[in-house]
């Protein structure tokens, strides 16, 4: 019988796919078309698309930038192999793939769309791909305890939301957060937490998360850190407004990472007991460091500036995994699988006090004509570098409020049919890969 | 004995790289040359250098999209590496690093020579890693069954074939195939499926194939299937003609991507009793989903197309591997190791059914200033749009014919002596790196 | 009482982490800044930055290079682990994270300063990732022997000297070695071996160096193998001077990746008994192929020549580890932990040996316009081609006397207290991530 209800269940996920995709087939065919210019300067003056404004010459930079940019979900997703095991792999690629349509019709509804049509071009994708990142922050804190139809379930509800937020700061309240620190990484991290909230199950959860740990880890760990070293100071550079700005946000990133990684070495061995430092935590330390350059990375002037935020992230990320996370999970029942409150979470908060510490210091003359780039309410005068500062950090409780409401109600969704079979075959189901003994 | 007879076989392959480099060295010292550009724009206007006519500006852009396509043959090397283990590494690299040379000799005769020249750039070494990706996927139906010397003689006739079909198609018959859909996915899937028939041998094949499945191939199909994501789209955009044309063809092969991921989580569950879904066949889907876009990609007009097309070419090859495969095994006696009928060939085949319906549909109010480039032909009023079908389609038996006739031919050389060893140590020797037990 | 001193080892690697970030970090924030241009184009006129001079419109190109840059030291790095497995990872990262910060200060008093102050941008990223290259072909030579408090020291050490002799040999001697064979390669391998020879131990290496091979070594050769093909093509080119002189050096060095590798198949089954090519050995043969052309890339005015450099260096290579190696290690006790004296010296120096031949031959009608690029000093007259051949030819003493110097001061240093231990716990505890059985 256990057999059976299994058969039914991949059946149900193969229906839900099915289902899933011909609805976006429909959607797509209904709305949305490719810009007119075929890539990045689709938007015409008179659409509704707040984003920076496409300048002639730049078409090839930017579609570069926009493939590098593909990337980065899927250096989230290698990280989280270093954590969880290659069993994943299948759950996530599903989400991914999935996410990526789905964002790009949520996204396209407030950003790209013209007179009933979206259109999608590079820049569309980049956006799109910032969504499927936050997505698989999420999914970080939920992995093994979900299973595959729950996943696609927070996928679908969770890109109509990271869609209203982003158009929210960016668009409503003019945030400057190229990188994502508030927009991705606060976002999915506490989202995902309160789905895992949610989701919670008073019993066996712990022998679960053992059974699967260190299965190839190293592997995938030695990967994904120097995956991140490689593409990230790009991801950061992706979204800068003009090309000329990019070096900053790159060396940026650059420099918090290096700091980050030498940071994890000082404390880890004071924190943990056998020292020996893993190439896990050196990952987790290489997150870290980028995460908190996502709002600052083209704010800092001055490399020292990126040493010293990437010096203390790594710091407070690695105080949190020692002394906050087991209070998250005793006091308030959230479980976090891949640590994504310490990794992405508290740096991306600590990255959104440094983002509002930089434009409150911000001046016309420490900036010059980049100022235009970073702060262009600034620059236009119809803000003054303090307004801004209060901007960027009201928006702060905005994302944390909409992500925790949303991930409590996704959660609380979830654990109700018809999706989440209550109790029985849809909770123990761990995943679609189980790893079979060979 | 049979350890020198073993001995004998290495000393002959050592003489077989020896005499193929010195080959290679005099023909290139005879005939090859650096462009007088050193680089893109290598074809003066006299010259019989039939592609695409070199843009001022664009060097940089190209000369990038030829290093990225250098990675093209690579993927298919990891996707065979999940699929095969990491065993078969050394004779894929082998067949590389000779194929490549080997292509810019018999491509260069076709298309970049020049009063006895043979003038090589940034162009050229795209053409030869497509040549290269063919070499590669015909390996994916013989690999394990084959020593290195017959798959170095397999690659020595298959280059000039695919040169010669390549320049019928795109030269004589101004077909549009930029990402290789026909020249590339189907001639070497076809050409592979012959000579794996004509060396078939009767016995010991299926304890063979078994004993090497599963070594290490989650790393390498989670690696692989990454590795698709992430470069694939560039590929696509690698030949397309101007910059301004790429993004559409990028953002195609991602939706298609996308799509034929989805689509394999519908059907896996339906046609496998075991319904688990492993990383290998969501590679598989990647690859299906970006071989369907080879030549469809800078053609279609709308995103919703890219979708459709990339789930039905994933459903094709998973109702392939289930009922056609057997079907090719048992009736036909073909072996297909790494199942490149399945992912290469099938796929190429609906992707040029696919284009041919495009390019029939062609109009110049659809397409704009884009029918120049992707229809010149059609564009320059010499043809129209229902001649350009017709061509397309006529090209898909053209090479049908001309892989399996070179293919037939090469197997049956290679079961002849000297270098095939008719019977005994030749077929004996399964691999260069065969997996000694640690 | 041997854990009580693994813990104050530990807590001793923590302290010196936490002093030099701090005192980079105060380094940095007196001295550094971003350069005005925020970028290429940071050398004003009257600045001592001797390097190549900025061209406008070239700054996005020299980005991308300077990024793609980044990746060479963990080309290397991937090269070390397929041969010392992922125990190593956490030492290397630390290494790469203190030596560009490291690098960027060492470096910037030479090229970069002005005024008492460095400006930083992507050129001297570039330069910074040269730096690490160097120190991780260093480290190893003497990877599983050196706790990483020993690696740092050596790292503190080493950088500057880089900077000096790359000062010496780039701005002073005028020497072009755009990529690396002389500065990089030789210089980093005879560094690293005199470190070694300075630090050896008599007893107990050979059992150490036993235990830790074969853990994983394929997964990783096999992935080094291949991003040294993808990647090391455009590292060729990140520093040479303008766009359109890179393709050569591109091409140059995938051919000669190309016939290095079918070399490695010519002579190892002949010099080995076992002739079972391990992926390792193949991945040697890509190193080898690259390492020879850094500074003869941009010179080579024809393919073949490529061939013949890459075919060469590869058999120069397998006969130094057949023949060369015990030598060192029985005479000169000198212990090579990833033969990096094979893998990068012997190249190095013939890489060096074929410029000098180039420069020497260097003619007017010959280079054209690029000669200016290549060899600034003849196109102004100031040099004959002769004299540029004798100037490249005595950088390669210079190198070798200040690397050797350099590493047994090193070495010697290392050997004293208070970082080695002279005797005891610091030479036991022999990686940060000793390989816990699981």
């Amino acid at each position: 019988m256990a057999e059976g209800t299994a058969a039914a269940s991949r059946l149900r996920l193969a229906g839900l796919c099915f289902f899933l995709q011909l609805l976006t087939i429909v959607l797509f065919a209904a709305f949305v078309r490719y810009g007119p210019e075929s890539g990045p300067g689709l938007c015409s003056p008179q659409s509704n698309c707040s984003r920076r404004d496409p300048e002639p010459g730049s078409g090839y930079a930017r579609f570069r930038d926009a493939h590098l940019q593909a990337l980065l979900g899927f250096g989230f997703l290698l990280a989280f192999l270093g954590r969880y095991g290659p069993g994943s792999v299948a759950t996530s690629l599903l989400v991914v793939a999935f996410a990526v349509q789905w964002a790009l019709l949520a996204q396209g509804l407030f950003y790209f769309s013209l007179k009933g049509k979206i259109y999608v071009g590079a820049q569309s994708m980049v956006s799109a791909d910032f969504c499927t990142a936050a997505v698989l922050i999420s999914s970080g804190a939920v992995l093994g305890r979900v299973n595959p139809i729950q996943m696609l379930l927070m996928t679908l509800l969770e890109v109509p939301l990271f869609a209203c937020n982003e158009f929210i700061l960016l668009s409503l309240m003019g945030i400057s957060d190229s990188g994502g620190s508030l927009t991705v990484h606060t976002f999915g991290a506490y989202f995902g937490l309160m789905v895992s909230r949610a989701l919670r199950q008073p019993r066996a959860d712990e022998q679960e998360e053992q059974q699967d740990a260190g299965r190839q880890p190293d592997v995938f760990a030695v990967l994904g850190t120097l995956y991140l070293w490689i593409f990230w100071p790009s991801f950061a550079s992706a979204t800068t407004a003009q090309d000329s700005a990019e070096p900053w946000a790159v060396l940026n990133v650059y420099f918090s990472l290096a700091a980050s990684t030498l940071a994890a070495f000082v404390l880890s061995p004071i924190l943990y007991e056998e020292g020996t430092l893993q190439a896990a935590q050196i990952q987790d330390a290489a997150l870290v460091g980028a995460a908190v350059m996502g709002m600052a990375g083209e704010m800092l002037l001055t490399p020292f500036g990126a040493l010293v935020a990437g010096f203390l992230a790594s710091h407070l990320s690695l105080l949190g995994s020692r002394f906050l996370s087991p209070i998250l999970r005793s006091r308030l029942k959230i479980q976090d699988t891949c640590g994504v409150h310490n990794v992405h979470g508290l740096p991306g908060v600590l990255g959104t006090l440094v983002g509002t510490l930089l434009a409150g210091l911000a001046t016309a003359d420490a900036y010059g004509g980049r100022l235009e780039r970073v702060f262009p309410l600034v620059a236009q005068g119809s803000r003054t570098a303090g307004g801004q500062a209060w901007w960027q950090l009201c928006a702060l409780p905005v994302t944390l409020i909409l992500a925790a409401l949303g991930g409590s109600l996704t959660g609380a969704r979830g654990r109700t049919r018809p999706w989440g079979e209550r109790r029985g075959a849809g909770w123990q189901h761990p995943r679609l890969t189980a790893p079979t003994p060979r």
